[in-house]
């Protein structure tokens, strides 16, 4: 029998970090009861209803009224179709119509999810091994994941409260000029970072772009959390303020529609230079990259969801009111009943931030976080939640835990956060 | 505005393969009224419906069936659901029940599309820049491809009348060795090639095995075309002759049901070594891999799928086998109307096989094929074929073309190639 030795493998599957997702998986198996602050997920009550043929038919009908025969709409549902997509057009008006994006269909990829984006944006622009990629630390394992499976090295810059770490990033820029290297891109979440659940102040998006230019890296902005910001309280994302094609924009349908669909795009409206003078769209070699990746997204998935879509006007904002309300519902009954539960009784050194939206809240501990702490709360306290080291690039974070809100319900969150309090009291105080 | 220079571009951008197939693209754009042999995509009489949700509840009725409640059912459908595929169960009966390979849920991983099924298999066993891959050539572009976006270097192999040169990939293997490097794995298409169109006798697949276990590699078989074989016909695949999982088994759901689905699956049986002596499924490594490329295939396309396979007593060759009559029939009346039409008239050096299923047959010139042959063949003679040079790594293969049956129909077919003859009476002969 073929045993194939873990060190002729991909050094990518002997990750710590992965080991250390395995492990919380196996200790949530191991406590179905627990109430679980762990899984970003979106909640069951957003899922559509499992008649889907009615969105599928709204897309079928949207080709029709745009000249397409009935039989050439029904084969775009089956055939292969374009690497780039066959729901661009209503992907940019909905971009156009909420965030004041002006792109055409042609600077847009539609992926699978979010993930493929990242993996095929850092493998069109990461040409060489000088490069680096800066990313706001802690940061979405998505995009370091894709940065290891492609040998991409990846170099932390923080995420302050009020934003990124904007002096450290020119540090970071500068290093890396000095080593004969280049800060080729930053990856950044503006709108709620996962796990940090932070917001980008609009100044700090000025002088980010500002940054970009002087120092010459592309913004690969992750817009995934964006609809859940309050309404009137949106900020403008930075691709909306790019003027120079600085940003390129990667978003899902996974937390506005559902994630069982995997549609995600990205917008690359940046040229790439051609013999002779000519240019095309980055988008363009992002989708011929797609073709060795997955071909194309399933355009079934793209049906539904650009079906969806326009059943709402062709508006990420209207698909996703009554789900950002009810996100913004749960983070606000996580944040009231920590204040409630442990505000004066807890531990010192036990603090906790106040996401404006997103699916997370970070508490600090006093004490290092490990699995041997998990498993106490879950096997004592009936309470689980995410060690935040894994997060980190390099592995700071091991004071902190993260708390997802987004898979409960509000007297779940309730009685969770009373188990997370006498955890807490119990065996950080003493 | 920011201009990217191709030149920081990652390379497989650059490929003079892509800029051949855009060529192509472009000619068949510009003759619409051209009958084109190039496309290998099914034939719109295989495709199914519209009416999805039968094949979707369907799916969802196994579910129930085996314990889930309906609400447990419904959220498989919309939710991420686990990396490694939700059908694998029905996968598996079908793999057993149609060619006796016994595998477990396990052991499988669902991909979206046979081409991350590759894209994941070269990054999970290419460890090491000193592996090599072989190819049968000529050769899929998507293998070549995925290895180009890994950088994974490729070695051909030619793909002899009956069969792969097995002395040529002893000596790819003693070179390799030699060079202080190691043909990691073969990739090879047995039944049926794209494009070749060769079927590798039985008495060839046991020696290949052999050599594989002898010379320590791994055989990445692709088993796309493998259910276009005649009823009776049928051989054992390399995997149901594997005895000591030497096979990677690679299959997709786009030609036996619709691509639209963007469903493939991986059999990876092998086991991994773990510290401590304990193994794990390559399969589960695979599934590690593919969250960070598109975190798992769409749960609603596998339901279909699913659906579908349940539909036909969870069999490939059921479901393929009307599909199989079309291609079969398709095939014969491309070989004999190219018989009747230029045998005894062709000119000297034509030439061409006859492949025993598949959707691919090549036709050998006595010139090299360009792309101004092409232009004159599409603009003169109304008729559109894909140059084969591109299949081959290397670019050998310059005298021939591969002709498509699957997308036509039988009248079609035969004014096709009446305007072929012409053209290579007119064309080639002078």
């Amino acid at each position: 029998m073929v045993l194939l030795s873990p060190s002729r493998l991909h050094d990518c599957l002997q990750d710590p970090v992965l080991g250390s997702i395995g492990f919380l998986n196996e200790v949530m198996g191991r406590f179905p009861d627990a109430i679980s602050f762990a899984p970003g997920a979106p909640h069951p009550d957003t899922l559509p209803d499992p008649d889907l043929q009615h969105y599928t038919d709204r897309f079928l009908r949207h080709l029709t009224e745009r000249g397409a025969s009935t039989e050439q709409a029904r084969r775009m549902l089956f055939e292969y179709g374009p690497s780039s997509g066959v729901i661009n057009d209503i992907v940019c008006e909905a971009l156009r119509r909420d965030q004041g994006i002006e792109t055409s269909p042609q600077d847009l990829v539609v992926t699978v999810g979010a993930q493929e984006g990242m993996l095929l944006v850092l493998r069109a622009l990461f040409g060489s091994a000088s490069d680096v990629l800066a990313v706001a630390d802690p940061c979405f394992v998505g995009i370091t994941g894709a940065a290891r499976v492609l040998g991409v090295d990846v170099v932390p810059v923080a995420e302050a409260e009020r934003g990124i770490d904007l002096e450290g990033l020119e540090d970071a820029c500068r290093s890396a000029r000095r080593a004969g290297r280049a800060v080729r891109a930053l990856y950044v979440a503006p709108d709620f970072s996962n796990p940090g659940g932070g917001r980008m102040p609009l100044a700090c998006r000025h002088r980010l772009l500002e940054l970009a230019e002087r120092e010459d890296f592309i913004l690969l902005e992750d817009n995934a959390y964006g609809f859940t910001a309050a309404t009137g309280s949106e900020l403008p994302s930075l691709k909306a303020l790019d003027t120079a094609r600085r940003v390129v924009h990667i978003g899902t349908f996974a937390k506005v529609a559902f994630p069982g669909a995997r549609v995600g795009y990205v917008v690359a409206d940046q040229r790439v230079g051609l013999p002779g003078g000519a240019t095309r769209p980055l988008a363009a070699e992002l989708a011929t990259l797609k073709t060795m990746v997955t071909v194309n997204t399933s355009p079934l998935s793209q049906a539904v969801i650009g079906g969806m879509l326009l059943e709402h006007g062709s508006s990420l904002a209207r698909l996703g009111r009554e789900k950002a309300e009810l996100y913004q519902r749960n983070l606000s009954t996580l944040a009231h009943t920590l204040d409630r539960h442990l505000t004066g009784t807890a531990p010192e050194g036990v603090h906790w931030n106040r996401p404006e939206g997103g699916f997370f809240l970070r508490v600090h501990l006093p004490v290092r976080v490990d699995a041997a702490l998990l498993e106490v709360s879950a096997a004592e306290y009936g309470v689980l939640w995410t060690p935040m080291e894994q997060f980190y690039v390099g592995g700071a974070g091991d004071r902190q835990i993260r708390l997802s809100c987004s898979y409960l319900d509000p007297r779940e969150i309730e009685e969770g956060v009373r188990r997370l309090a006498a955890f807490l009291t119990k065996e950080i105080g003493t």
